[in-house]
């Protein structure tokens, strides 16, 4: 017989009856019933019941064995009896009665943590005993559906084509926005290497080199300040990149791939189909939903109503209005048609830090339709019943309403239709929904210098190419675009500007000379002089496709040995102080801090 | 029609004659035949042939076209005269008659390395111009066979039962032997990071924390000093480990999948059967072959023959046995029975240090076998013909024989087999030949201090556990296992050390104290206090199994973007001055160095 085992503890069943079996892992629990010992026997894959009574010659020393320890046993295998038998178990038709166990791995001292039972522990304990924690069943949920998500997106990449290919870890500076993780050289002393923020130069790099389409699960760098869904340190993308592609080959390329995820382990939920996903432009999103990543399960759809409001009785938003650039835009809420909601409303954008939300709401109180509110005394009857039909609402229903410049409420106004929808049960749950976000602007204005930067990513194609750059770079639109899902972003990407003189041109609007643009980027620009394709491809973010199907706002959740918001491993003790010599033969000093 | 391409450059046969199709590629070359332009057209999948006559709208164009620009043809499919047929391309039916062309990426300047033809470029050169160098058929070939070794070890991996797990890249140092590369904290400044040399502990920890079975294609980080057959900075394992197994189990589950591999992708070289892999002490390696990674393919085996030179004639070897820890070895030669062929083994030996390597060989001059060289005249006939015997060897063959303490002459001996392999024509070509060597020595023995180490890893169970560790050190083995191929170590692994007791005590055995222990592996350490499984598994070096299957003995190319010898990437400059921001963030000073 094998030393450990002849079965797993998820395997046996009834017609097992009759055999020596050997089984391995850990207690889960042990009970005492009437003097003979009942332990459920763990392992990865299941839970199989043991016994032991006081006449098994090994009575003794499963008497000393407690929760976790991991032993090795013998035994036979019986049926239990009828009224006995757990459906809910695969194991649940049969028991071992134990006649012989070796402890393989005993528990020392007092189980900081306990694996059995849904007892909760603080973050700093789970991580600092993760060995302990990830026995528990949610976390091996949780990492079993990582690994086959990941592998399910693989083997996706290879059927529509795409070989992965593995790009440089210890690498140079990519400047994409955050701070680099750093690498000194011991050969170079004084020199330092960079982590990557990301694979793109060296992917847009594999395009130049010919090789059509490129894939990666690809490991990222960013030395970020912590947040709960965000690792301090590294995270997975899903990258990808195609050479002789427009950014609908991208989207038709990519869409199955997820969709495919998210059926195959979104556990029965409605998952929208991929050539049915929406193309919302950036400008839309924002106006439409508040926010570039949308919650598209909540219906509702913001609108512009100034009309109605500019010159009317209401003269706050009429004088807004008298302002450039000034908006007044509604918020329909289906339903929400009672004073009650709507004052939790107005309170909400206060508490946001907006002055409030107006509100106009529809009632009928035995004489037909009435639309209540300070908001519709003030612009009278005619306006009011305007807005209604523009908003297609009725009885029973309520609109919000928000001025100013837009990118002054824009923010509250996107929370607000999510908690609308929440509130309302307007949102659909269970259900996937994907939303793509183009034309993205190139540039952005700082508001305060007035100076022109890159909006987003200084790689993009801008849209009609060189010639728009010729004209106002604030209305000039990338081939650039974002995925959402459920109100989270979980893909950014582009077609490429894979022509020098365009990249230069596009980086001078920017204030980036050609030096600069040279210097920074100069491994990805020099290639661009030797015939360079056309391509473009994205970035899907693993750990937040893994949480939204894992169903938790916790990023920790869904990474084996994550560090804590402070960027510590507390299990490992890193980071720590280098030694003296390791110092020295990297030619640094350490700063003493005060 | 789609605005890159209809078809890849691969696609066209004589099928599509007469359709109008669109093709984008590179120019590989171009020939002025007669006033008509002939194109290769060159993409990732292949090459078409496409040709302009001066009738063609853009004639003028595409007579400006050079190497490597990247462009877009339209044209007209015609079936080339019979006797015009390129049957060595896929696409040699066709060609298309350009019709319309646009250029997609010019070509500024000269070409610093051509695409087209077996031109050798030093190697600075094709790392500086990858993008270029990546362009030419031997490595886009090497990188798509990486590309499809990776993707079958992972399936088989899967097919064995195996999730694959993502551990840590920004940790803790892990003490394996090799310097850590260093990553300074922001967050903690002063405090550093390292990169793993190996997910070592962490593939414990997840064994320790109930997954069973563990796979992951593992960046692995080193900081060493350059050599051709090693990257300088970052390299793949195939990284595994499993619960509740033995040696054997190991061996079974990894066995099918290198085997498997090898045969995909070993273009029709005759691969072992995994079953049939010896399994050699490492003891008796180092007698038969001199190495503990031997080429099987050899078929030469060394033999202990002291006891034929013990009180001898042959006044040398027979002085050298007096001494403790001699041995005289034999090497057969099986074919080399020549003066010319022996002299030259000879010199060989002398050339490697050695005072050189005496030998004897049999030839039949008309007059029956006799042996020759000085060595037979000394010993005499009777000693002579038993090591004949013993070597089984005949007319024609030889004998090599070297002598004193193995450690001082067995590295030449090994290197002596594999000459008198390769040219005695012994060595099978086009075979991979594994061979297991168990039995890995725990300890060794400084020579000088006689202080007592780990011989190769600290994590390594002992054979007959902690009673083994209470007799001498230097007979205790491990269940410690390395696998060669064709002379190659490919795969290194280990049953580990799962019993804290027995760890101290190993430890303690090599002068580290148990505080010691808990600082540098303080994780896996505590994490064993709490119910460890038995466990093992293996690393194998993705790199150099790439390396057998392109045969090539440059770990570059195999690599996309690999650093150079003196660990630079010119193409992307790194290492590179850190700016005084991020020195001072960090709480780092660059020493200046003199």
């Amino acid at each position: 017989m094998h030393a450990y085992r002849s079965h797993t503890c998820a395997a046996l069943t009834a017609a097992h009856t009759g055999e020596t079996v050997r089984l391995s892992g850990w207690v889960h629990r042990v009970r005492d019933h009437g003097g003979i010992l009942f332990i459920d026997l763990r392992d990865h894959y299941g839970v199989t019941q043991v016994l032991c009574d006081p006449d098994s010659p090994v009575f003794k020393a499963v008497e000393k064995v407690r929760s976790e320890w991991c032993i090795r046993i013998d035994g036979e295998v019986k049926a239990r009896d009828p009224e006995l038998v757990n459906p809910k178990l695969p194991t649940g038709e049969i028991e071992v009665f134990i006649r012989d166990m070796e402890v393989l791995g005993a528990v020392n001292g007092d189980l900081p943590l306990m694996v059995f039972g849904e007892q909760e522990y603080p973050e700093e304990t789970r991580l600092r005993y993760r060995y302990l924690d990830l026995r528990r069943e949610a976390m091996q949920r949780n990492m079993t559906l990582r690994s086959d998500v990941v592998s399910s997106m693989r083997r996706r990449m290879w059927d529509q084509g795409f070989r992965e290919y593995q790009t440089p870890i210890i690498t140079a500076s990519s400047p994409e926005g955050a701070r680099d993780f750093l690498v000194p050289s011991r050969l170079h002393p004084g020199k330092f290497y960079a982590l990557p923020q990301a694979p793109q130069q060296f992917k847009q790099l594999i395009m130049v080199s010919g090789f059509d389409k490129y894939f990666q699960i690809a490991p990222c760098f960013r030395d970020e300040d912590p947040r709960a869904d965000r690792s301090p340190t590294d995270f997975y993308q899903l990258d990808m990149e195609m050479s002789f592609v427009t950014q609908q080959d991208v989207f038709d390329t990519v869409g199955p791939v997820l969709q495919g995820v998210f059926e195959e382990y979104g556990e029965g939920q409605k998952v929208d189909a991929y050539a049915d996903w929406p193309q919302i432009s950036y400008r839309d999103a924002a106006l439409w939903y508040g926010t570039d990543k949308p919650d598209l399960r909540n219906p509702i759809k913001m609108q512009v109503v100034s009309e109605h409001f500019a010159g009317s009785g209401f003269a706050i938003f009429a004088k807004l209005l008298e302002q450039d650039g000034t908006e007044i835009r509604a918020i329909p809420a289906p339903g929400g048609g009672s004073r009650k909601f709507c004052d939790r409303m107005n309170a909400f954008a206060q508490k946001e830090g907006l002055p409030g939300m107006g509100y106009i709401f529809w009632r009928d109180q035995g004489e037909g339709m009435e639309a209540a509110g300070p908001l519709a005394k003030n612009i009278g009857p005619e306006r009011t019943e305007a807005i209604r039909q523009q908003l297609e609402l009725g009885v029973g229903d309520a609109a919000f309403f928000l001025g100013g410049k837009p990118e002054s409420f824009e923010r509250v106004a996107g929370k607000a239709r999510d908690v609308i929808g929440d509130e309302l049960n307007l949102t659909e749950k269970d259900r996937f929904a994907f939303a793509w976000i183009v034309d993205f602007p190139i540039y952005e204005k700082d508001e305060e210098t007035g100076a022109i930067d890159f909006e987003h990513n200084p790689f993009s194609m801008p849209q009609g190419g060189m010639a728009a750059l010729e004209g106002d770079p604030l209305q000039v639109l990338g081939y650039q675009y974002d995925l959402s899902c459920n109100g989270y972003e979980i893909l950014s990407g582009a077609i490429r500007n894979h022509k020098p003189e365009i990249m230069f041109k596009a980086f001078e609007i920017a204030g980036y000379g050609e030096d600069e643009v040279r210097k920074r980027f100069g491994g990805m620009v020099n290639a661009f002089q030797y015939g360079a394709p056309p391509h473009g491809g994205c970035a899907a973010g693993i750990d937040r496709i893994v949480m939204l199907l894992a169903d938790t706002a916790n990023i920790r959740e869904v990474i084996m040995f994550p560090m804590n918001q402070r960027a510590e491993d507390l299990m490992m003790n890193a980071p720590s102080d280098p030694t003296s010599d390791q110092l020295m033969e990297l030619g640094l000093r350490v700063i003493p801090q005060e």
